[in-house]
């Protein structure tokens, strides 16, 4: 099948991930350009005139919007249940989330209610969600358990992100959080709840049945510290499954210098990485996630993104989609937040949401890319320029997404 | 016509406006409700198992879902052209607002842009917005000249608004903001540009034509000083124009207190409002309007909406919807930047941006508030609560749009 895109405003020529530092501002524009699809793959793209010549099943007029790559939302806790309203308003009354954690709240009723849901509920909850997301240009995203926090529900949570994948457009990918907190049933014995979630038992039928490519851990003060996160990490990298970092958000642990040391494929948060975790990460091909959407919903220190970005980062963004921190699906409220607290211009925060944010999943060669061979996964929006996804604050600029070359959403 | 919303999960029985202080986070509750209306207004609201019987010639099934009153935008200037978003990119590289003004950008590229659109062309524009603030809620929006800044084309901008009230769901109130800057033909001759402003003939047109209820002056350095403010608002005044004032936003001008002797209907922005300020406003029936998408959009200093509740003031909130400073439709969006920025509970931003803000505009015996006899605007909600408008950031809580007693929109 042979698509062509025609009439495309401003074509933003995304290089594969990952871009790092003042390079993520120097992302080529093609204006009056349009780009043939062959199957799921960009076939070629370049000025209108020189458009290749030949038979097309389908072409489709972009009617002068701007033609990007589809947002890859690298970090969510899109699967769960129930919802914590009470609590952003208790938040707003003067509670930190620490002394709302410590009351019993926080991430333990999340787990609550993700032990007492079914599969079928978990799964209704996140298809509704992910529908939205598309709909917002979120072609792919990552997908972490950690609200199970038992061998059955941890894997009932990634079950169900392996079930979505047949069910809807957007492309998901598992990561095992197990070590997200320390269930109260484990209270003060972190290591002895390490021991259960690392039998061998549990890691092969992550690896195995294809529900998790990645591990991850909240390396902070209160939940695992750095010897128990280097233990989940490497223990869960034997069998295959690549390191993630939720590292230095609240408090500085060291946590993102860690992650490099381990070779983690991203270090997430960092609201609180100091010069010497920016000075490592620059040596290293570990992706820095941000999170503007904490910032936001905690009204919190936003993480150092344009020291970063001098620094030559290749900084990647992500809603961290989940019901306590960042209630936020909207990748471009994501970048809007990027550009109005982190002070990162929109080229800038559309990098991040796609090439780098490809990276941070392992993916950068596929997908998050405008190239010849690509994944053909795309945005036309209904302005000729990308800068109105962030400008235009609240509004979803969207009107087709294609995945894999095909139209998965329409205005 | 008579028509019946049952199953209503939370009933916010918001009453009618100014509500202060204190008194906006303590509106009744009911849970399990319904609610009659009858023509255009609401005729009974109250449990379930009371619910009136007789005939109905409309049943809407709330779901469960929350009931409030639509929200009321007593701040936009929702009518212009051009779009400036390449100087929202500039902000975010390190040029204050003042150096693009300065620059020769700002305003007066709106300006440029209204003055060369047709009033075709602006109903457009303004057309595609409504529909969208509409499905977020808004069933009216107060909207202000001041992008025409000659006789004509002022009267272009209102002219535009009054025909908009005839062709979609939302009330629009119009208010003469001709003292919004100095076109730059004026430099230096804020008066002359005045008088010219002031003529009898335009002030009669628009008392007379419907096109404005209020008059509004941005008062600020760089724009108009107190004495001209005063000057412009009591001629306005004498038309039959009550008073508004962009007031103390960038610099603390006194513009509040010259609003509170005036006895202006609002004092909008207040972001560099000072204890007097508040004091004056205090012992006033003037509303104060704060504008949180400025906050965000400009990443500034936020208004001290917590002071000024304590102090037992009707806070009032609007998107301020322009192309400069806050490029944002959506009153939820607001609501949830008014929780996590200015650190009002969801309930005080849902009284703020209804009952007070139907006060701000002259309106609250008659919309904003659940209350019989009061007009049937409401909203009702696919989430059990109305904390979810604040909390689900960036989605449409939204499921129906009831205008005048009939629905407006439906998802």
């Amino acid at each position: 099948m042979r698509t062509l895109i025609d009439r495309i405003g401003q074509l933003l020529v995304v290089p594969a991930g990952p871009v790092r530092g003042p390079d993520m501002d120097r992302v080529p524009v093609l204006r009056d350009a349009a780009l043939v699809i062959e199957g799921e793959r960009i076939a070629w793209f370049g000025e209108r005139a020189d458009t290749p010549g030949g038979e097309y099943e389908h072409r489709i007029d972009a009617q002068g919007g701007a033609v990007l790559p589809g947002f890859v939302d690298c970090h969510t806790h899109l699967v769960f249940a129930g919802a914590r309203e009470g609590e952003f308003v208790q938040r707003i009354r003067g509670k930190s989330y620490i002394e709302i954690l410590e009351a019993g709240g926080g991430i333990h009723v999340t787990v609550e209610a993700v032990r007492a849901a079914s599969e079928e509920q978990l799964l209704a909850g996140a298809l509704a969600r992910l529908r939205r997301m598309l709909a917002l240009g979120t072609t792919t995203a990552e997908v972490k358990s950690g609200y199970g926090l038992r061998p059955e529900d941890e894997l009932k949570m990634l079950r169900v992100a392996r079930r979505l994948r047949g069910m809807q457009a957007v492309e998901l990918v598992g990561t095992y959080l197990a070590a997200h907190t320390i269930p109260k049933e484990y209270a003060g014995r972190a290591d002895e709840y390490l021991d259960a979630m690392l039998a061998d038992s549990i890691l092969e039928t992550l690896y195995s049945g294809d529900l998790a490519e990645f591990a991850d851990v909240f390396c902070e003060r209160g939940a695992f510290d750095l010897a128990q996160a280097e233990r989940f990490l490497t223990e869960c990298g034997r069998h295959g499954l690549r390191a993630k970092l939720h590292a230095d958000q609240i408090t500085n642990t060291g946590a993102t210098k860690l992650g490099v040391r381990l070779g983690a494929v991203s270090v997430d948060h960092l609201e609180e990485a100091d010069e010497s975790a920016i000075a490592a990460l620059a040596g290293s091909e570990t992706i820095p996630v941000l999170l503007p959407g904490c910032t936001y919903f905690l009204n919190g220190k936003p993480p150092a993104a344009r020291r970063m970005i001098e620094a030559g980062l290749p900084v990647a963004l992500a809603t961290d989609c989940n019901p306590g921190s960042s209630m936020i699906e909207s990748m471009p409220l994501i970048i809007s937040i990027a550009c109005t607290r982190l002070r990162m211009t929109p080229m800038e925060a559309i990098v991040a949401a796609t090439a780098n944010a490809a990276a941070a999943i392992g993916r950068a060669n596929r997908i998050g890319a405008i190239a010849v061979g690509h994944q053909a996964d795309l945005l036309i929006l209904d302005r000729p320029s990308a800068d109105f996804i962030a400008y235009e604050t609240g509004r979803n600029p969207v009107r087709m997404v294609i995945k894999r070359g095909r139209a998965a959403w329409t205005a």
